[in-house]
């Protein structure tokens, strides 16, 4: 209850890093959600506010993600929203996280072509973890 | 302003209709959404409400719906709901129609081949019209 | 999971009825929502389409909108959306109805006066049942 | 387009700032969006993560915000998310705000009594200025 939900439409903007930690496997990777506004009097399009999120893909979504994305590629992100402020190194650190429930290619941009995944086929194309897991890093 | 949005993830209950119109391309599906709870006591997910959807999707997002999306596939939806009441052959009748912004594959449940398609491409690839352009049908 | 969530902006069109259930005290009444659209060439806002929904409030939202809402007021409603069909008197018919979480007046068009109302208290200052128990009609 | 809009429903945490600048009122306030999820074998419910945003209210709504809430106080909050990343004196700042279209106090956990203001009275009932306008902070 009370979960601060959003739904993002932006791109891909940096190549998802994908690991497999003990809770299972998980994508994150940055999108950039930039609003556009129409200007009625001059008839085009201006690009206003870009928002940066990093999100998070978890599980099953993980390894779709990490075997689905490219950077540049327009997405539909649903998810939690999550503003963190932490101290690191003296520093006020803040960051506006999405743990994603679904993720998408835009199909107003182009086509796609889905392959349906099991769960245990989930498990087996898992790309091998990267390195040891470890606590989450933010951002 | 005062628009009500939606985000709705479920699954493509009928094909795509695809027609070209003189305002452009349009698709239209019934768009199945099942909400699922957690049981945390059994452990397991239980299957709620199933709400159904006409999602209509217009221009370049039409194109590409009809050339991506097949009956049973998940998706993710963003866009207008509109509740529509109408008389019908002495027939009172109401649809929930969802005006799309986005539509993509969920890569919660799969893998996703995306290819980009510019403007011009989705006017070239665009199949021929199915028949005489005419008021849009609800439901 | 995969619930339609909705958040939506209108104007509380019917006077809440307000019953005694054995699940607890429910309001209900009907919302108007109707998008409105700024016309940038004629700087003028125009009306769109209006949704009608059936909003449902239990337990303590139930009380509190019984001793709140008037009919004309401007609310701001979220909650889980449900499309629902029946077959009654051998009519089809469908609602679009939300079981609302929160519900305020919208303060872009006035002024509230809030009280808090503790849990004790809602049991305390709910009004007799208008009527027996019985299950909950649509609509 | 693409805004990212979100709906929260949390606690006006400070009390909000007013002021009149040449482009009509504002006013901000922070607020705080605590997650709470139930427990189903202990049957309780836990607080999670809270996310904390600041609120910008303008013309109309930014008067009847000041002259409405008060810290503490539940609200519904329905807008356009900006995130901003800043450098301010060397340090890194990032801040969530929420750019209000609708702002109402939550019905869930209390009454609230509501008079409608008109635009000619927005303006008349509007308190002096503060100070005198200067470009508006973040934060």
């Amino acid at each position: 209850m009370n979960e601060t939900m959003v739904t993002v439409v932006g791109n891909v903007a940096t190549t998802p890093v994908y690991r497999e930690l003990p809770s299972g496997p998980v994508a994150r990777f940055r999108l950039a959600v930039t609003a556009r506004y129409f200007d009625a009097v001059k008839n085009t399009w201006n690009d206003g506010h870009t928002n940066f999120f990093t999100v998070w893909a978890r599980r099953a979504l993980g390894s779709n993600v990490q075997a689905s994305l490219a950077v540049g590629e327009p997405v539909i992100v649903q998810g939690r929203l999550k503003v963190r402020d932490e101290e690191r190194g003296g520093q006020h650190w803040t960051s506006a996280d999405i743990d994603a429930q679904a993720i998408g290619h835009d199909l107003s941009r182009g086509t796609a072509a889905f392959r349906r995944v099991g769960r245990a086929d989930a498990a087996l194309t898992a790309p091998p973890p990267l390195r040891e897991p470890e606590p989450e890093p933010v951002g």
